[in-house]
C-alpha cells in the first residue's frame, strides 16, 4: 500500500501547473492538508493574515503565472474570501481555493458544529459558490482523483476560478500513484477542435477587404495568454490597435501601431476618429462594460464589428459560434495568420513611450496632474503597474506602457481594496520584476494588514500612496464635502515599523512638493529595491479630468 | 406633494428601534442614501474602513442596543460583510443590512455595469443571502413601505438579521407620511398567542413534582432580553442554574444559585454530578452545539429534561410545540410564574465573584493561569468582556462575572477576526460601559484597521492582547511547531500611533511580568478611560487546561 495520498496528488497537480506559493489561512478543518504543503521541497506555504487578502492575492499571483491555488477553512473562511473570489470570478482570473470541510461523519450526521449555520445543513457554502457562477467539486471517498482532475481542468481550459471542498478525514486518502501520468494532460490543449470552415472565410474576407481596419485588445487576451502571438501579427500586418483598461499591457503598448487605451468618449478626438472610420473593427478577446467603455459610450459600428471573444464569435452584429470557449485561443491564432491584401499605411501614435521628466518647481504642491506626468516617466520597461479602482485607474489609463510592462487592474468587479494584496501576489510570484502599486488613502486602509505579508517575505513593492483624505472618486460621483467620504488619518511613517519591518529594510517618505516627487522618483530608479511607501499629499478634490469626464457619460447614462 | 422619502422612512424606523449610530462603508450605490442619514439630528453615520469589520460592529452594536444598521455597496461590498453578517444570522443577532443596488433601469435592462457579475442577472447576492437562512426585501416602487416592514418585523420578532435592497434610483422615492404612524406596531409584540393550556400544564407539573430541578441558561435568553424575568424567578424560587458560554452574564453570575458555565465534561466534578442527579434540567433558550458543550459531552439525560427555545418546545425528549418562534418569549414569562412546591435547599456556588488579585512575582514571566486568574479579578460589575474565538474564550469561560458584567463571544460561527470590531461596536452603542477585549495576536491582525475607527470615534476598550506568537488554539488541535499557526510579529508600541492616535489619548504596555501585568491592571482600575493597548508575551503553547481537554473531547467525538 502506498502512502500516497489526494493531498499529494493535488498538490503534485498544482506544482505541474506552476503554483509554487500556496496561499490561505490556517483553520482546523484545514490543518491536515497543510501539512502536506509543509512537506514539500518544491513548494512554499505563505500564510495570510486573512482570507480576503489570501484571495486578492492568489488573484494577482495567478495573474503572474497563470494559476493560483489558496486555502480557506470551512464556512467563516470561504465567506471571508469570497468578496475576492468573486472578483476573479469576474474578471476571468484562474484561481483554485481548496476549502477545508468538516469530516464526511459530521455532515452525513448533521451535526451543529463550530463554522456551520448550524442547521445540520453542510452544502449552503458550496450553493453560494455556484449561484456566483464558479465551477466547484467537493472530495469524496469514491471520486477524489476525479475532482481534482475536474476542477484543473475548467481551470485550465476556461481561466475561470474553482472551488475544491476537501473533508478533513479524507486528506490521507490513499491514491494510486498511477493517476500521477494523468497530470500532464490535465494541462494540454485537448486536440484542437478546428475552427469552423466557412464562418472563418468570412473573417477571413473582412481582413481581404478592409481599407482601415483597427483592432481593439480585450481582457481575454492576457487571460488566455495570446499577447505574443497578436503582436506578432499586429506588426507584421501594420495594424493599428488600441487596449481597454482591462488589458493594458498585453500587447506591448511601446509599438508604434498601438494608438493608446480606448475609453469610448474620453478617449482623445483623433483616436476617436479614427475608430468611426475604421471599415472593420476587431474587438478580441473584449468583454464591454460600463468601465471598460466610460459608461457604455464606445463607437463600435455593430455593423462593422468583428467580435472574438469566449462567450462569442459574431460577424457585423450577427453570431457566428455561440460559448466558442475552448476553442477561443485557436481562432485567435488562426486570425494571427491572416494576411491584410491592401496594406494601409498604419497611422502612428502620438503619444510618447516614457515622455520626459516634468520640470518640477521646488515649493509647488504635487498635483494629480503632476503625479501623473511624474509616473508616466518613471514607469520603466517590463513594470507591472498595479491601479486601484479609484483616481489611480484613471491615472494609469492615460499613460503610455514601455515595452513589456502591464497593468493590473480590476475595472468591472471594482473591489476597493484589491489592488494592494493583488501586487503583491503578483510581486511573489515575479519577486524579480519592479511592482508599482498607485492606490489611495481610503483604499489602502481597507486590506493594510498585509503588510506584514509584505514584510515577511521580503517583498519590494513602491506603494505610491496618495493621500487625499478620503473616497476622491465618490466625491467626484456624489457627496464632494460629504462626511462619509472622509477617512481617518493615520501616522503613515509609522506604519511599517508597526507591521514589524526593520528600521533598514524599507524606505517611506512623505511627499508635499514637485520637487520631493521627482527627487524619490530619480532615486528609486538607481536604488536596490526595498518596501517603499511614498505618501504623496494631494488635494482631497483633485482628481483625473477623465474621471470627471467619466463620471458625467456613466450617470448621465444611467 | 410631501417630500418625505423611503430613505426618511426607513430612517425613522431604525431610530424607534434605538439605531442612533449607522454604520457602513459607502460605495457609489449608497450615496444618496447616505445623504438623508447625514442631514439627521438623532442620528450619526459611523463609517467603517472595510464592510466585513461593519459587519461585525454592527454585531455588536445590535448586541448592546437590541437593533443595528450598516450600509454596503452592491456586489462587492456586501460580500465583503457577507462572513460577519452570517454569523449574525447563525449566533442570532438582530443585524440590519441596507444594501444599495444599481438602478432598476439598468436591472431591468440587463446591463454589463461594475460590481455584478457582468452577466446581466442582478439577483445572484440577494439569493446568495437567502441560501444562508437570511431574510431579504428588495424595495421597489410599488412596495417600498411593505418592503421595509417585513424586514423590521422579522428583525424584531426573530431577533435574526435581515437583508434590504435599495436601487440608487429609488432613495428618493416619495411616501406619504401617514405611514410614519405604522412605526410604533412593528415593534410592538403582536397580540400575545396564548401558550396552549395542555402542553404548558405538563411543564408546570414537572416543576411541581421536581425535587433536584436545575436550569440552563442558554443563547436566546439574551437574545429575547429575557434575562430579568429569570433572575426574579431563578431567586425567588431558589433554582440554581449554569449558564453556556454563548449566554454567559445573560443571567447575573453574582446570584449564589449560580453553579458555574456548564461545558460537558470540562465542568468540574462537583457540577457535573449536579447535573446527573438533577430530576429535571431545564434548557431555556439553549442550542447545543460542539462548541457550547465541549464536543457534545454534556450530560443532559432527555428523560428528565424540559427545552424551550425560538425551534421547539419539548418535554422528555418529545416535542410539544414545533418552532414556537414569537410564541418563544411568552413561554418564558409563563413559566416564570410557576412556583416550585417542594423548594428544596439550593446548593451554593463555589467559586468567589471577583476572587483576590492573585500574588504576582516580580521577575516570573505571566503564564495562562496567571493572566486567567488576575483577569477574574480585574472584571468589574457590569463591564462587558469579549473574548475571542481562540485561548481567551476557554479562559473567559470559567470566570465568575460580578453583577451585571457579560460576555460577548461567538462559539458556534466561531470566525476569528470578530471580537475586536464587536467591541468597537458593543462600546459604539454604550460608550459609557467598560470594555475588556482578551484577543490573541493571530485574530487581531484580521481586522486591525479598525483601530483607526476607534481613534477617530474616541472608543476607549482594554484591550487584552495575548501575544503567543500565532494560532495558539490551532497548535493545542494540530501543528504545535508547523509554520503554518506562525503569524507575523508586529511592533504593538507603533501600532496606535500608526493609525493615528495622538499621543496622549491612548495607554500602551508591553508585560512580560506578573508584576507589571497586576501594576497596569491596578493603575486602570483607578485611570480615566483611554484606548489600552496591553500587550501581553506569553510562551506560545502555554494555553488554557480546558482548552487542551476541549480539544480532545472534540477531536476524539469526531
Amino acid at each position: 500500500m502506498s502512502s500516497y495520498t489526494i493531498s499529494d496528488y493535488l498538490l503534485d497537480v498544482l506544482q505541474y501547473g506552476q503554483v509554487h506559493k500556496v496561499l490561505g489561512v490556517p483553520g482546523d478543518y484545514n490543518l491536515n492538508f497543510l501539512d502536506h504543503v509543509l512537506t514539500r521541497k518544491d513548494m512554499e506555504w505563505c500564510g495570510n493574515v486573512n482570507e480576503l487578502n489570501a484571495a486578492y492575492l492568489a488573484d494577482g499571483y495567478a495573474r503572474q503565472q497563470g494559476l493560483a491555488a489558496f486555502v480557506t477553512t470551512y464556512g467563516v473562511g470561504e465567506l471571508s474570501a469570497i468578496n475576492g473570489f468573486a472578483g476573479s470570478q469576474t474578471e476571468g482570473v484562474p484561481v483554485l481555493e481548496i476549502v477545508g470541510l468538516p469530516t464526511t461523519d459530521t455532515q452525513r450526521q448533521q451535526k451543529r458544529v463550530h463554522h456551520s449555520l448550524g442547521d445540520g445543513q453542510f452544502g449552503h457554502f458550496q450553493a453560494v459558490h455556484q449561484e456566483l457562477g464558479i465551477v466547484t467539486e467537493v472530495i469524496s471517498a469514491r471520486h477524489a482523483v476525479t475532482a481534482v482532475n475536474r476542477v484543473i481542468r475548467k481551470l485550465v481550459t476556461t481561466k475561470q476560478p474553482a472551488y475544491l471542498g476537501l473533508p478533513c478525514d479524507l486528506t490521507e486518502l490513499p491514491v494510486n500513484p498511477a493517476f500521477k501520468q494523468l497530470i500532464p494532460t490535465l494541462f494540454t490543449a485537448p486536440d484542437a477542435i478546428p475552427v469552423p470552415t466557412v464562418p472563418f472565410q468570412l473573417v477571413q474576407q473582412a481582413i481581404h477587404a478592409a481599407q482601415h481596419p483597427f483592432v481593439v485588445i480585450g481582457q481575454a487576451i492576457s487571460q488566455f495568454h495570446l499577447g505574443p502571438v497578436l503582436q506578432a501579427w499586429l506588426a507584421e500586418q501594420n495594424l493599428p490597435f488600441v487596449d481597454l483598461i482591462d488589458s493594458k499591457g498585453a500587447v506591448t503598448e511601446s509599438m508604434p501601431q498601438f494608438m493608446g487605451t480606448y475609453h469610448g468618449k474620453l478617449a482623445n478626438e483623433a483616436l476617436q476618429a479614427q475608430v468611426e472610420q475604421a471599415d472593420v473593427v476587431f474587438l478580441l478577446g473584449s468583454s464591454l462594460s460600463d468601465a471598460n467603455t466610460a459608461g457604455f459610450s464606445h463607437q463600435f459600428d455593430p455593423d462593422h464589428t468583428i467580435t472574438m471573444n469566449p462567450a462569442v464569435i459574431s460577424l457585423y452584429g450577427e453570431t457566428l459560434v455561440e460559448n466558442p470557449q475552448e476553442q477561443f485561443p485557436t481562432w485567435i491564432q488562426q486570425l494571427c495568420q491572416c494576411q491584410r491584401v491592401t496594406s494601409t499605411k498604419s497611422p502612428e501614435s502620438t503619444t510618447p513611450v516614457q515622455p520626459a521628466e516634468p520640470v518640477a518647481k521646488p515649493h509647488q504642491p504635487v498635483s494629480q496632474a503632476f503625479y501623473q506626468a511624474a509616473l508616466a516617466h518613471f514607469v520603466q520597461p517590463n513594470d507591472v503597474v498595479i491601479a486601484e479602482q479609484g483616481t489611480s485607474q484613471f491615472t494609469v489609463e492615460d499613460l503610455r506602457l514601455p515595452a513589456g510592462a502591464e497593468v493590473i487592474s480590476q475595472p468591472l468587479w471594482a473591489s476597493i481594496g484589491y489592488a494592494f494584496p493583488a501586487a503583491l501576489g503578483s510581486q511573489l510570484a515575479n519577486p524579480d520584476r519592479r511592482h508599482l502599486l498607485s492606490i489611495g488613502d481610503g483604499s489602502f486602509l481597507l486590506t493594510i494588514q498585509e503588510l506584514a505579508f509584505a514584510i515577511e517575505h521580503q517583498l519590494t513593492p513602491i506603494i505610491l500612496l496618495l493621500d487625499n483624505q478620503g473616497y476622491t472618486i465618490e466625491r467626484v460621483i456624489h457627496g464632494e464635502q460629504a462626511r462619509y467620504n472622509d477617512v481617518p488619518q493615520l501616522n503613515y511613517q509609522h506604519l511599517l515599523t508597526a507591521f514589524g519591518a526593520a528600521p533598514d529594510t524599507y524606505r517611506f517618505a512623505e511627499i508635499t512638493t514637485e520637487t520631493e516627487l521627482i527627487t524619490q522618483f530619480r532615486e528609486l530608479q538607481q536604488a536596490t529595491p526595498k518596501l517603499t511607501l511614498l505618501q504623496i499629499r494631494l488635494q482631497k478634490l483633485d482628481a483625473p479630468q477623465t474621471l470627471r469626464k467619466f463620471v458625467n457619460l456613466l450617470y448621465d447614462d444611467e
